[in-house]
């Protein structure tokens, strides 16, 4: 039944966004103040005095959502096309939970120079680029050369707003269990996207022991097989004893599993290789590394999913909304790593230490205050770090 | 006063578009529908069945309207940001006037190969593009390119929008000055991307002798000044005996004269050259190459302007929104001739002749018989000539 009432509410409108017009457009006057001859004069305006456009056009409130449909949900390569109905999804959370106009760029490209450069192409329409979908390593190539060459910011959110929301769910974790974020050891089972972003974020925030597994184990320095330049990084700023081995190796004495792999392979045998109290963050989708009932039967302390039918979910809501709302309102020209940083750290706090416990260490993605504190406390970073153009809310 | 009012109407809502939503999303379940897991669904049906697409997004009904901003209105070259208010204008014509979903794509690139490659690269999300604004000769490589690489319907309606409804205009005035088309002499002053597409439109109708003039005066073969391929394209397939000298020259025994150049070129002395009853199309704008009370004044029996506030308005919301409802209508391919043919011929009959006198050759804009009209003879003139991909309107 849900499949085909999936189906059947993508059907009855043909897709689920459209565009509406904020002014009136019913006579001729109408028509010579919003188009010709009117239209001219903000024209003259922009042209003089370029920040105008955020003055005048739908700018200033626009992200591009940017795909080249090689890593659509759990589907894979699966073509622009095919992408747009995520897309349009996508653009719809934008405008419900941040007022944010989104509009899905799907594009019949999967070469890395094409996609920057169309990007660069499109820059003058928007405020604000999310890119989605796009399979690694290219997406990081992709966005690096995007932050470093467009003047909107750009923010890949199968990265960055994972991280966020498990960095911070992590961090209300630690305070059940009463350890410090410098003393545990964090394992990330997943090199793809996602995990190395979440790898990179829980360095910043002051984790020191980090080992990332993929397919073939531990990944370390000059490991002869199956490593490219993103995992030879990981391999420089993780594992600093360069342990070997397998999974279970890598889980000796850890405190915390960050799953973004596959169905199933947490086994009661590799938890018990853990630390006391586990934690465990279990996002493959749809079925996660372990289910929640089964890891509390196991031990686990604290379990995150992905899903929203378990307490804990990890959704990017609770994340992009707030960081583009954030960056738009200070037209910040990056979204950078204290911006990250501050989001983590906004989202966290939203539990207050005597409403934490296992089953709430991350806020519900229909929590209203979310996106206003994180959209604040990513201003705010923008504006301490020098990348935003104006000092105030609109 | 009005300049004010059109600067404050685009500042009060920062532009004058916005992106809505077509579904529910006010819970998890419906976030379940419209995103994941549930988007999965018509992604999977998409990519099983390419044409789903336009079953299942908003590709089906979404115009994407291109330009790089080089001749905006009269203004010129003034860049893509400051084109931005004239093509977010202009999606909300297609919205109010044929229900379609537009969206504005302001190009940082003014290379004729960057645009036609980045076009083709996000032709993935759209049903069709509307090129606007793109200045000549360029205009009409990127056209004819994107016409034959492009699997999508392409349009650009600085040529066409004008050249059909001015057509349409005069299609009906020769009814009431009782002359056959085959017969009459027409000049065109003006040598730009709607003069040109003027032009040919008018020998695709019947009319077999046409004088085409610029700056420098009649355009004839071998002329040695001022000529590039479109002129010299232009001299191959007007002007049979060869004529030269200037304007004056070329409207002796003129039955249409037709402007797209600038105010006040057309003197009395030069409306005295022309034949009987003198047909005057005056475009340029705001001020036209003659005043439709001074023209009257000096003989000529029908004057059409592009001016709102005079009878005639040559508007190409008139063609525009009707041609792309009609091409979407059937899902075509192209936009070809015989569609912009079909267009003019709806466009004209939509005054009876008991109707039509001096001041009423061309229907008024908001009359809603238009699109309907137009987008049925686009529909059919699709399906006859093969480039339609479905038969019936959704």
């Amino acid at each position: 039944m849900e499949n085909v009432t999936a189906l059947e509410l993508h059907r009855k409108h043909q897709g689920k966004m459209e565009i509406q017009s904020k002014v009136p457009l019913e006579n001729q006057v109408d028509l010579s103040l919003a188009y010709s001859p009117g239209v001219a004069d903000p024209c003259v305006e922009i042209h003089n005095e370029p920040k105008n456009v955020y003055d005048y056009t739908m700018k200033g409130n626009l992200v591009g959502i940017v795909t080249d449909g090689t890593a659509v949900l759990g589907l894979g390569d699966i073509g622009p096309e095919a992408a747009l109905p995520v897309m349009e999804g996508k653009a719809l959370l934008l405008k419900k939970f941040a007022n944010i106009d989104a509009f899905p760029i799907c594009l019949d490209t999967t070469d890395t120079e094409e996609i920057i450069r169309t990007v660069k192409v499109l820059s003058p329409t928007f405020g604000g680029i999310n890119l989605e979908d796009i399979s690694a390593p290219r997406c990081f190539e992709i966005e690096e050369r995007l932050r470093e060459e467009c003047s909107i910011p750009v923010f890949h959110d199968d990265q960055h707003g994972t991280a966020i929301v498990v960095s911070a769910g992590l961090m209300n974790s630690l305070k059940l269990v009463n350890k410090e974020i410098e003393n545990i050891k964090v394992v990330v089972n997943g090199a793809g996207a996602a995990g190395i972003a979440i790898t990179k974020l829980l360095l910043s925030l002051g984790v020191t022991n980090i080992i990332m597994c993929d397919s073939r184990g531990i990944i370390y320095k000059e490991r002869p097989h199956g490593m490219n330049e993103q995992k030879e990084f990981i391999a420089e700023i993780t594992n600093r004893s360069n342990e070997t081995g397998d999974l279970k190796n890598a889980l000796k004495d850890a405190d915390v599993f960050i799953g973004v792999s596959v169905a199933n392979v947490l086994t009661k045998e590799l938890i018990d290789q853990m630390n006391d109290e586990p934690i465990v963050f279990a996002l493959a989708n749809p079925m996660p590394e372990i289910l929640p009932d089964i890891a509390k039967e196991f031990g686990v302390r604290v379990i995150a999913t992905g899903r929203s039918d378990f307490a804990n979910q990890v959704n990017n809501v609770l994340a992009f909304p707030g960081i583009f709302r954030g960056a738009l309102n200070v037209r910040a020209t990056d979204i950078n790593d204290e911006m990250k940083l501050a989001a983590t750290k906004a989202i966290a706090a939203l539990i207050e230490p005597a409403e934490l416990h296992e089953d709430y260490v991350i806020p519900n993605p229909f929590d209203s205050r979310v996106v206003e504190a994180v959209s604040k406390a990513v201003s705010e970073a923008a504006i301490q770090t020098g990348v935003a153009q104006i000092s105030l809310q609109k």
